[in-house]
């Protein structure tokens, strides 16, 4: 039940010796999201041994080519290793033109699908749902079109308490029906407490039955209920990709209580004027907005390529929100379960 | 006075974790020139400390992605960097689609000239001329219009015998006429021997008068022939690219006497089916070639994916050509001066 960020490229607009443009892995589960896809992205999926066959959907966030210059070797790639599976790219609507020159002129032979989702939003929308994600977008203040991503891992079914199943006696049929949500209702006889029926029903409508006689007195009814039966196995996580952006006022409310939160630091704070002109962040501000939207965890990157060690950016941001992380390339940020107190 | 090749790239269409898209810098001189841009290249570039500031012409062998896709991360840098002179770009007719887009999606506040320079030939051709070296383009046999290039050395100034200066007591004003390809007709006294006048001629003008005396019988007249005071301090050496390509006879001849020759060499002999039908060469063919073009070094690269190791490709190679060297990210092969015998 993995939840983990790679981080694959942690330069801004200029790539250096070691940090490459943006691009970002995020596995839930057994499915990978690439966001952002900055050139070089198919050389650091292999270096850091991304099974990239396992991508079906791609998550950008603005059209700069830092954000978007991977693109072509990666659907060419996609294309050269056989892929027949549908390739989902949320991206702003200007993204097809880009799509289309790339058909045009480099997709000869390619033989699956490309669908553009135009993502198009001025407050957060789901924007893809799957068997355990759902990704909402919401937009952000950058130079052109731009938008950040939240993933919330859908709720898990239900476990039933392994400590109740033998003094009850569940079977696996009245397991399963528990585990959906469903109550149970027993018919059970007073001679010897064997049940005779068990089925599954809708709580509401047998909680008065519980323990009522039936018509020929051999028997009553046992309700199980699936509350005292079950617990969430863990709770659904949340990951906010934010980057890149200026920092404004609704951004923290959007990713309210998310476990793990990207957010670009492309300047320290003694750059703060430059990152006004430029619509970025400084780390004071990523971190002050992990703090407002009460984040577990928050990792950093984007770094303007004047910092050739961003230590100090780390540093600027631990000051306001400790639990901060400094990208780099090929580092994996997990989030771990997070349990329910069990009954 | 380097002449040099350093190979950046060593992929063939499917990079790996460790082998880059086709990248290739040719240092003659101090100049520098970017021979094919696959993804990645800016990257590659600065990883190996390559001052790309000094790339003002770029040679694009065909429009395959691995040979192209790192030109838009590169035009894009050259701007973020600051970048003012004009950028020539020699690429088949075809590349002004894709210069047009990049132009008109991401070329926003690009302030220096991008030239291309359309290479359409079906024999060599000259399409380069600079102060040290010219450059010819040629066909090549691939899916899709190619073509090669063959880096000319230009020839170097003469130099002045040392060991003839002091013995003819020659000026300097006659040292670089000489070095020009001048010869030097000086009126001597028959009192003392000295120089009363000096003068540059087309040697074709004066050869009949070395030793004639003047009018007056005071005077006679000395003639300093060029070829006899100076020598060229090395040979003009050459370096010619041959990627993508299938084998074809004209080829070796349009690179003849070549110092080194790069030559792709995507698969071994057993693959040679698929050689043909994507018109590739094997390194066989590509080291049958160098022996045939008379060249003195071949390095080979552009391995298929296959090869984890492209050892097999050298040994291949070698049993025809044994002066074959593996092409590597980062790896310069030099071309030492090569001098007359001097007189």
């Amino acid at each position: 039940m993995e939840f983990s960020l790679t981080t694959l490229g942690t330069a801004s607009a200029l790539p250096t010796a070691n940090r490459y443009p943006s691009a970002h892995i995020l596995t839930v589960h057994e499915r990978l999201f690439l966001i952002d896809c900055g050139e070089g992205t198919q050389m650091q999926l292999r270096k850091y041994g991304v099974p990239f066959h396992k991508i079906d959907h791609i998550f950008i966030s603005h059209l700069h080519g830092d954000h978007i210059f991977g693109i072509f070797g990666l659907l060419s790639t996609f294309s050269m290793a056989g892929r027949s599976s549908a390739l989902h790219i949320y991206a702003p609507e200007d993204f097809s033109r880009v799509l289309e020159f790339f058909l045009s002129r480099f997709g000869e032979g390619i033989k699956y699908e490309i669908v553009h989702h135009p993502v198009c939003t001025e407050s957060p929308v789901l924007i893809y749902e799957g068997k355990s994600v759902e990704v909402y977008a919401f937009p952000l203040r950058h130079r052109g079109e731009t938008y950040g991503f939240l993933f919330k891992e859908k709720t898990p079914q239900k476990n039933v308490h392994k400590y109740l199943i033998g003094p009850y006696k569940l079977t696996l049929f009245e397991i399963a029906r528990l585990k959906e949500g469903n109550a149970i209702l027993r018919t059970v006889s007073r001679k010897d407490d064997s049940v005779v029926e068990s089925r599954a029903v809708a709580t509401g409508d047998i909680e008065d039955r519980h323990g009522e006689t039936d018509g020929t007195d051999d028997y009553y009814y046992q309700l199980l209920a699936a509350e005292d039966f079950t617990y969430l196995p863990y709770l659904p996580r949340r990951f906010a990709y934010c980057s890149d952006t200026a920092p404004f006022d609704k951004l923290a409310g959007w990713i309210k209580g998310t476990d793990l939160l990207y957010h670009e630091a492309t300047y320290d704070s003694r750059l703060k004027d430059l990152a006004v002109t430029t619509c970025h962040s400084t780390a004071a501000e990523a971190a002050e907005c992990a703090k407002e939207a009460g984040a577990a965890q928050l990792v950093i990157g984007h770094y303007s390529s004047r910092y050739k060690d961003p230590a100090p950016l780390l540093a600027e941001a631990k000051e306001i929100f400790p639990c901060t992380f400094l990208a780099k390339e090929g580092t994996k940020f997990e989030v771990p379960l997070k349990s329910f107190k069990k009954k």
